[in-house]
């Protein structure tokens, strides 16, 4: 799977992904009204409304972009009907050819992980059946836990080949609180990025590791040295756009060949309509615009990849 | 939340907590052949499965005990089904009057951990109605990332009056990989103890805070050194039982009060009727040997208690 990431990276020139993290305030009223007329004001009606959202801005990018990133704690605060209509993005999404990162952040200890592996990434024995869950090509995990919660990740993944980026240094404020402490003279992210690599070696695939990370694009300094310390992984760059960060700060993030990075807009691509910069487009073509967004994150970053070179 | 917790505790002289963390290997074949049988063997089949079995274990217990604890990723290994079933399961749980923990271990920055929370702890905005996601009394969560993570949590928790356990040492083998990791003279867990103690402060119960903590049992003399340093905070205790730890070994994880733990087993319970000590239930009636394990395990750590007096 990391193999067909970065191939898709090849073929669109676009190291981005397209996070689809819908809240309710972005969806304009037209989706939300005729999902209300249908299952009323409820959590069904609600999930009708980002599915619909969802599926118009698919539609509106897929060839532009290698890869989405449904953030499902969007969907999980409806219950479960925003879990169902996590699933239907998901597939919808692999219909049209795009690689899945899900944006679940688990991690937990050992069989529990496991379960969250399977469920999101492998296959789940039933009677004689093996079945899959949610169906996820990547996964983002959370290393607090340690090897025990990574390993069964990283098992699953080996079978099914398919992929993780475990946070390491997050795009937020706070991230510092426990992150940025010093350890034996070194951040803690630090640790856990020599980690990443160290795990990272044991599921390699043709050029890159199926083991990448999370670094926030709004830690540039940070990046340039995770970027030395994790060789083949792969960083997911959240934190672009409407957190702050711009192409001239992901630079470093990326290896000379070009690879090794996949930056991740949400709020900037899937509500581009309510920019100033793209308000001619209005609420009833808010599709275009995210289209539009899409086109002007890949010219920003590879202008700056170029001016760098 | 945290009153009715202690007062559960105090009603039924039991510390303890049951975690409904079902394996499709723990069930007895009548219920999943039942259950195939209607279903297929497809994720709603399994989903069934677990459901019925949860059910015919909370009916066996429920008078003993103050609490339940499901654990999300057994129900998400199986999909969409098996969130369904989760749903179903904290529903019947608070049907017959128990306090429902939801083993969810989330975390993420601000506004997404704002939606982890409003689906699990609090009510979402959609139109004109407010409406409830999975509506569990405490989350588990995940502290890696900060403050930024926790306090949406706590926000919500404050206008629902529900409560928080925040993972500082967990249970298994390696959560030294970056737990132990000793920063300015002391291990990270203790740093994360210290900020569960200053945020506690913010959202206090008539003697405990709402917002507590996960120790490990596995690691009782951690549990004593943190014990102090989280003075008002609860501890949710893992790792009793199937993981090694033992009553004698918790003492230290309660108050002089007696309070200020509640310790979970899940396997230990749930699958009694596996262990030689219960074998003479029978796969039958497995929901009685669970009620026996309530039993002893309560016996065991009230002893220890007396005992340390």
């Amino acid at each position: 799977m990391i193999n067909k990431l970065i191939k898709k990276i090849e073929e669109t020139h676009a190291p981005i992904v397209v996070g689809l993290d819908p809240m309710l305030s972005y969806i304009p009223s037209h989706i939300t009204d005729a999902a209300y007329k249908e299952f009323g004001e409820t959590l069904e009606g609600a999930a009708e409304a980002i599915w619909q959202y969802n599926k118009a801005i698919v539609d509106a990018t897929y060839d532009l972009i290698p890869a989405v990133k449904p953030q499902i704690a969007m969907y999980e605060q409806f219950g479960v009907p925003g879990v169902v209509a996590f699933k239907k993005t998901v597939d919808y999404c692999h219909e049209k050819g795009l690689v899945v990162i899900g944006d679940i952040k688990r991690g937990d200890i050992g069989s529990t992980s496991g379960a969250y592996a399977t469920g999101h990434l492998g296959k789940v024995k039933v009677g004689s059946k093996e079945l899959k869950g949610f169906d996820e090509d990547f996964a983002t995990i959370n290393p607090y836990m340690g090897l025990d919660a990574v390993k069964p990740f990283i098992d699953v993944c080996k079978e099914e080949n398919k992929g993780l980026f475990i946070l390491v240094k997050t795009s937020n404020p706070s991230s510092g609180d426990f992150q940025d402490r010093i350890i034996d003279g070194r951040p803690l992210y630090e640790w856990v990025g020599e980690k990443v690599n160290e795990w990272g070696k044991t599921h390699m695939g043709d050029s890159y590791s199926y083991v990448g990370a999370v670094v926030g694009a709004t830690y540039p300094e940070q990046g340039k040295v995770l970027r030395k310390i994790m060789k083949n992984s792969f960083i997911l760059v959240p934190g672009y756009g409407a957190q702050g960060g711009q192409g001239k700060d992901l630079v470093h993030f990326f290896n000379e060949d070009g690879l090794g990075a996949i930056v991740n807009s949400s709020r900037g691509i899937i509500a581009a309509y309510k920019q100033e910069k793209y308000a001619k487009y209005g609420e009833a073509n808010f599709n275009e615009a995210s289209r539009a967004a899409v086109c002007d994150m890949i010219a920003d970053i590879n202008g700056a990849l170029e001016a760098a070179k």
